[in-house]
């Protein structure tokens, strides 16, 4: 089982809302990819998680967790996971705001490529790739001489893991073994949760290239406009947005 | 058969590449779909155009037209193309830039979503639905009593069709039957390619309201911003993004 991004999922104290049909994927025998999309309210929301929902559902056997960070789930993003046909688990958490929120819109931000199942699903322990437009680069990457990352080509190197959040996917099985030592993360400064995250279970040397050897791109780390709004036209229905 | 937007695809003068499998989807018998995408070439081009792919492989039988502006295809997208599974057309147009490109931006701005499908599918002549974030509104739309359109609500509505590009789809009978009078579109100024498209074969009359009556959002019109980029690191593999 494999893992994009790490949060820490056992303290919701919210709302919980499960997919239906979370049974039926139990007896597959690949394994399971989970994705945890830290989201917020706004104007983009339901876009943005359409857009991933429709990458997610080319996707077998993936089970995609939905984090609110203020304490509030919506039923309209409720309505669209349903309808996704996606397995689901949708909840809403109080954070401490800043790294958890930047990390989710960060990974939100990003476009997921099928693909990327190919190179995240059998994941022994980390598995990393090059991620375009992260760290104000066109893209980053994992450096790979015969077969081994030997460094980073990325923003702030000094960092031990200098990867984006959408650039790589942990074994599940690895934060079962490190649990207690996770609860440390919300402290991380930006720029500083994936390494400091890393860091606690995993050495360079652990990292499996994917996306042939870390030479092609696969995930694009975009940024959605906000959009522009005039003004409002109050002679008209309402429509969720 | 039904159509997204038309260009004038019948003067091509560029490479033409098409899929593979054309010819297998011709047997089925549900309506054929057709999008046409105006793209350039630019740096979220790949990620743009994999997101897009990701809705469309989600849609029976859809056939994609994909248009460079300039004379130039990539081998680039045309690789992407090709394992999308998709059936495609792709080629390049001498166009007179500003329309035909302003258009196939937004076009491709905009997040489909599969649903449209069911919405576009069945249209007879003209059919039209809510597209959010166009017209500097939070949604623009056709206001619709007793299953008619009556008027809009929407950017500008002295024009006689106020429907963003990504808001309406015709039935492709209705470009055979007034092909030769299609050829003037190019001339047409920024906001009224769609309207000047529509008067010269449809009426307001003739719109077959969707999304349940035009109460829901289906389509987002968002952009994508362009990505910051602060240097280039010149010791590292040259990766196509």
């Amino acid at each position: 089982m494999t893992l994009g991004l790490q949060l820490d999922i056992q303290k919701y104290d919210c709302n919980l809302v499960l997919s239906p049909k979370i049974a039926n994927s139990i007896q597959d025998d690949i394994p399971l990819i989970y994705v945890v999309t830290a989201t917020y309210q706004r104007l983009v929301q339901r876009a943005e998680l359409t857009r991933l929902s429709n990458a997610f559902r080319l996707v077998k056997r993936l089970h995609w967790i939905v984090v609110e960070p203020d304490g509030q789930i919506s039923l309209n993003i409720q309505k669209l996971l349903n309808s996704s046909g996606i397995n689901f688990t949708y909840f809403a958490q109080e954070t401490n705001p800043s790294d958890q929120k930047n990390a989710g819109i960060g990974w939100i931000r990003t476009n997921h490529n099928p693909a990327v199942q190919a190179v995240l699903r059998y994941t022994k322990k980390l598995s990393a790739w090059p991620v375009a437009f992260s760290g104000r680069r066109k893209y980053e990457t994992p450096i790979v001489e015969n077969g081994k990352v030997v460094r980073f080509s990325a923003w702030n190197t000094h960092r031990k893991f200098p990867i984006d959040m959408a650039g790589f996917a942990i074994n599940v099985k690895v934060l079962w073994k490190y649990h207690p030592r996770f609860t440390g993360m919300k402290d991380f400064h930006n720029g500083f949760e994936e390494t400091h995250f890393l860091e606690q279970c995993c050495t360079v040397d652990d990292i499996e290239p994917r996306a042939d050897n870390c030479t092609k791109i696969l995930v694009w780390h975009t940024k959605t406009k906000k959009p522009t709004i005039d003004k409002i036209d109050h002679n008209v229905p309402k429509l969720e947005v």
